[in-house]
């Protein structure tokens, strides 16, 4: 089942299924343990669209991309691609010339395996930066899982071991499906992705991988893809470190024989987008030492890129992070990084309203007094696992929304202290 | 004294003093008890030149820049300010038009007692943001305190006191003085600065207050202030937070009578600057449940803007911080932290060389292999109070340095562990 949370709500036309990537008509999964990861634990995964497919992905930009990123966005048919393999517990980042070509024999073998030219495959990986991939395991790995593929595991089984097989430190598995129900039929969307966990020494990532039976062309699914990806994973941050080995991929391949018109794409698009939020939003509910995830609007900027950047700022301050695990309703401290982000020329765009849920704290730049009912309301507020925000700037009235965590003991615990 | 460190080091022709702010002639200074800190802590000060004297200040550029910075900023001449009145223990930030009469309350009282236009009197705050001053103590304290100004105080204990009297939670005081010899006499300088402690909730700012008998023109001492606080507090960061409070003022006044040339002139800019940096690093070293300073020059960036983003994006990366906390010699975590600045289209600025003080751990973007001397020579590094790091990117040469502290259990405490 998809993450419950109260930010994101399935539109009334969409119903969860059980399963996952491979509930969409016309698709398989398999996860496998390859030996990368300790204790027989799955690790390899692969996807594949038994018809052709159109495809959309969404890569990191950081300019340290992992080996399976250059390769798969520099020399794969990224609107046609019918698989992906993916391995967990090494990044392949950072490894030179050697990772690119192990990348490439990962994507060679399983196109291999699957009957497919390697432009229609893609390749994913997550886990230690800096160490080359141990392709014995590797590639024994993949040839299990193409055997899996073909096993006559159920659907919903095999979704889960796909699942299971991408995670490294999620403490929750990140996967599920929807039937959605459109005047012209019933088309299905399927999900799995997995968090940032950088618990572990070096580790990274971020990925998602959506499966759908529509018939769609390769831009709507692109435009619908991007939009979804623009509105879930590209508005999160635990700690606002984009990872070498982000990737979100979606495959549609017109299985069901269900063609959309432009109100149902519309409808498809608003299940696609309600899904990837609330997988978005259990990346953040899920990261590391989280506990609890805020939703803050900001309104009345001046344009953009300036609400972003507020938006942001706000998001990744350790002092608002910090004081929001210890259920302090510090509104100085938002207004210190709205200010530092909107610069000295911003003045005039304070002063500022700042909300939590329904409490208005601060209105035009100073504080507003609480009676003693609204203290209480404020005290309960901040006890809640997920708290809204708006911060309602002065200007002509751009927006912009981002999810975030808080900053804990346990943040630090996970990343200083373990042995190297 | 001024604090130590082994990233700042006095040229030869300066020698530290006893004292700070009033050591150079011509300059008074007191700290008195005002009542607006508990307990009769030391906690508005004053520094007077006795005669003319130019001066340079910078703000800082926080769109939310609390009264006495938009007071000061808007209405003083800061080339020409004689005095500061300064109080701790309450930012008045964000107290809107009343905040902004209770600054300019404060300056002319000051400027009343002192004898002097309102136009040469600077204000500055410090403490908690979002409540109004008490007045009725701030003026009392500002009385007493022009009082202690003629009163006959050693320079040295005065200068103390004022230096104590602008502290917030620094667990040390940041105070000293220097001479310099000059071929053309003796030229004193004198310093008192206060860190970001954030310990309280809504406190911040980091002050410095700087005085000189050197005989030097605005436009000359302005051009020495300003680039003593690019290479000084402009390079260091706790957790990438700018405050609402920020300033630097430095006052010169002629007193000693000494003429510097230009040659000289240079000479007393290299002593401001190595001064002043070593009160910014000590700032760094001593920010929140900070353990250990690290200095990161990046070096082969395309231009200069690349490299000081480059520089900030491992700095406040709350990945490296808190590996550097675990003494865990992670690059991993600065690889991805510069390939984040870098963004997609920097690629090819990578690959990187990354080293731990002598110890070289990438190369060419890749992992470089420690032999066990190295190895033990690597973990003596990260036991270090203040650790070297390099990171050499491929581009022509554009060069910046930061100064940053790491992130650690205290931290969190400190920022979310307290009673509202």
């Amino acid at each position: 089942m998809l993450p419950t949370t109260k930010f994101a709500s399935l539109p009334s036309f969409a119903t969860q299924l059980d399963g996952g990537v491979s509930s969409p008509r016309g698709f398989l999964a398999a996860g496998v343990a390859s030996g990368v990861k300790k204790r027989g634990k799955l690790d390899l995964g692969m996807v594949l669209s038994e018809v052709p497919s159109v495809s959309a992905v969404t890569f990191t930009g950081n300019a340290a991309a992992a080996a399976p990123v250059r390769l798969t966005r520099e020399t794969a048919d990224c609107a046609h691609l019918r698989a992906v393999v993916v391995n967990a517990g090494n990044a392949n980042a950072c490894t030179g010339k050697q990772g690119l070509a192990d990348a490439a024999r990962m994507r060679l073998l399983a196109a291999n395996h699957l009957l497919l030219p390697v432009e229609q495959v893609a390749v994913a990986s997550t886990g230690l930066i800096g160490v080359p991939l141990p392709m014995d395991k590797i590639e024994a790995g993949i040839g299990a899982a193409a055997g899996a593929l073909g096993a006559g595991i159920a659907p919903a089984a095999a979704a889960a071991d796909f699942a299971a097989a991408i995670r490294t430190t999620d403490k929750h598995a990140k996967s599920g499906a929807l039937g959605v129900r459109l005047p012209e039929g019933v088309v299905r969307l399927g999900f799995a992705a997995k968090g940032c966990g950088m618990i572990s020494p070096r580790m990274a990532t971020m990925l998602c991988f959506v499966t759908c039976d529509a018939v769609v062309t390769a831009e709507a699914w692109a435009e619908l893809m991007h939009a979804a990806v623009a509105a879930s994973f590209n508005r999160i941050t635990v700690d606002g470190q984009e990872s070498t080995n982000d990737m979100v991929l979606g495959f549609c391949n017109g299985a069901s024989g269900v063609v959309p018109g432009d109100e149902s794409l519309a409808h498809l698009g608003e299940a696609l987008r309600a899904a990837m939020l609330s997988l978005a939003v259990s990346i953040v509910a899920d990261g590391e030492g989280s506990t609890r995830t805020m939703r803050l609007t900001v309104t009345g900027a001046r344009d953009g890129g300036e609400a972003e950047g507020v938006a942001r700022a706000v998001a990744n301050s350790p002092l608002v992070k910090t004081a929001f695990y210890g259920r302090d309703p510090n509104w100085g401290r938002i207004m210190q990084a709205i200010g530092q982000a909107l610069g000295r020329d911003g003045h005039h765009v304070l002063p500022a309203r700042i909300a939590y849920e329904d409490l208005v704290m601060v209105e035009h730049g100073q504080p507003a007094a609480l009676d003693e009912v609204q203290q209480g309301r404020l005290d309960e507020v901040m006890r809640q696992p997920e708290i809204d925000l708006t911060v309602a700037l002065n200007g002509p009235g751009a927006e912009a929304t981002v999810y975030f965590s808080d900053l804990t003991h346990a943040y630090v615990t996970l990343n200083a202290e373990y042995s190297t």
